[in-house]
């Protein structure tokens, strides 16, 4: 890093958001972790376009130029079709899509202004295949690709990286290690792996850009 | 038909509406098209879960059993990402997925108490790949199937036939005919062809259901 | 059907050779059904390219003028990686992606020739994704479907219609329904329903054109 | 690396063959170059099974253990399908199907004897979406991407990494940069760039899998 930069980690998906705070500061960049109920500093309902744009502009003031985005806003949702409500689909729908769309929109003029920067989306298996009791889920997450495909058609030729990352697999973390572990502790994708790799998916060069890839334990 | 049955048409999509409802009549089924500003009778604003819910305790009182519902609310949009506000993304979603996910949850228990019946959402170009200026209409548009899968996973073994048609090219209408004829007047879908396989596919027998297919005309 | 015409059915499988034959013969069409040890009259082996232009020609000046084909080689493989060797891998290639090769060769140049017709390809759920112990299978069945969209990418301006079915589940037949029946009895296909579905398709309408559908049983 | 090994590339594409030798000889790996006409000591007709073996069993003697395979075997061809013969089909489809299946067949028992490894296969645009003039070209993509699909989900829990890189764009080499430098230059792949990524995702670790990624430049 030549200059300082600053990453901006909107959501917290269960034991990624961590992990990719640590990476990415141990590589010498400003992490700002935006969540509802996270550092109080800066947290943000970012479901509230007018709430993205002042949290960027308190960035603009008080932090490093930016560097990027990791969308990481996970709400894993698994009910049956007939119990799901309609309030409960547009929740789903504004927690993982409509922030995807609020920092985009902050972010990408102000990564136009300063040449480049990357944006990464975290997708799941939900994300290219809606299995039954995941209509909220799989719509939502459906949503957010098309959205991140629109984007990078949009946006990659102004030096904006644009990225969807399909997680094919349980993240581990205190939950999902109680609940599969010890036996089938290798089919969990381990946080600091998967940060490592959306650490590298932000710092490809321009010749050379992957949009869509996916991520899954060995033997899964 | 051995016994009258209704079907619903939610939404109009350009010149396709009046080619179901006459095709649909002309087999013998009372169709009912809903809208917003359509057929006073049951004009409905299907954003809203509770209305959908009147129109279909309306529709068990005063028509006949229902067969299915074809869902053809499509609202093309088209706009430069960073000109697309938080609400447009929201009304776009909501006019094609939330109506989507509303008649579905009238539809579904209704046909599961008679049997069967079909459930059929009409998809674009842009269902399968978000191009530039497409953020909200393909965002909505990947959605839609995701819900779709979603559905058919969890209800077709409830004898609930549910299918995605991705159309993939412009409608005849006075409007695409204008702008787009004679010359090129053969890249048109004709409504009334298009609406010939809503009806083959809506009335496919059990062995043999297609959940997805494209349509587009000769030589696109 | 105003003039006679032919339809050549090219390999057999299982269960639906004979339903696609009846329902295009009770349609009015001449059909020819060709395989290596089926009518003596037509047996050719489709792999080589010199025996399919024989057939052809003697079709030319033996049977009305060519209607379409469907083609319906699928010859089943599944085996361990290791254990398949690659002549089998060769094998299965060439049954199912050579003969559609070869048959179009020689349909696609009579139907231009005559402004137009139908080709159909039948896929298999491995089309789409290949699972463990499928590598000659799926690597054919997806070469098969590589092959059918560049055909209609370059010869649907042609009037050729060119369709892929992707059969996602197994047709009835005797083996199939002693093995599976009768208590799964419902999630097989019905060749004579799948047969109504390959005479749809045949049969589209110039402006609304499928190129790829899916078909599985309720349930499935 | 702590102990030396070996890295096969298998086929040279256009401009990635060098550049891929150089990052696994910079990493510590010994990297063994086979094609047709290359290296004197390794050149093989990987099109055929025997000498394939035959290769992998003087490396077993005479190079370090096994640490994985890249397949880059690309016959770029372009043709209109009436134009294609039969032999041309079966050829490409030799040349990169063929070998890929030959070179896995004789990697895989080696790296499950070992405990692991990777094998990366090299797709295309044409891998996804078969275009014009591409039947001869897509099929073998296509068949490559089925292959390698099945074997992921075969051998994956035996610790051997199998992954399909879609290059969706031209990599630099004389030739390319001739054609479209020096205005589009920016629209080409560095080829040190992707071998960089290869690199990558060769070395992945086993919690955090990518099967497969797409790569182009940006803007395009």
């Amino acid at each position: 890093m030549k200059t300082p930069a600053t990453v901006v980690i909107a959501g917290h998906a269960a034991g990624l958001g961590d992990a990719l705070s640590a990476r990415f500061e141990a590589g010498g960049y400003t992490v700002v972790s935006v969540s509802r109920r996270g550092d109080a500093r800066w947290a943000t309902d970012l479901r509230d376009a007018r709430a993205s744009a002042n949290l960027f502009e308190r960035l603009d003031s008080q932090a490093p130029p930016l560097a990027g985005v990791i969308h990481n806003a996970m709400q894993f949702h698994r009910q049956a079709f007939l119990q799901t409500s309609a309030q409960t689909l547009q929740e789903v729908w504004q927690s993982m899509v409509l922030t995807a769309f609020n920092v985009s929109q902050q972010a990408i003029p102000r990564l136009q202004a300063q040449g480049g920067g990357s944006l990464i989306f975290s997708g799941a298996s939900g994300s290219l295949r809606a299995g039954p009791q995941f209509s909220a889920f799989s719509s939502a997450k459906f949503a957010l690709r098309g959205l991140s495909q629109a984007l990078v058609r949009e946006h990659s030729a102004d030096g904006i990286h644009i990225a969807h990352v399909v997680i094919d697999g349980l993240i581990r973390s205190e939950r999902t290690a109680q609940r599969f572990a010890p036996e089938a502790g290798a089919a969990l994708i381990e946080p600091a792996d998967l940060a490592e790799q959306y650490w590298q998916l932000f710092h490809q060069p321009r010749s050379s850009w992957t949009h869509e890839l996916d991520v899954r334990p060995m033997g899964a």
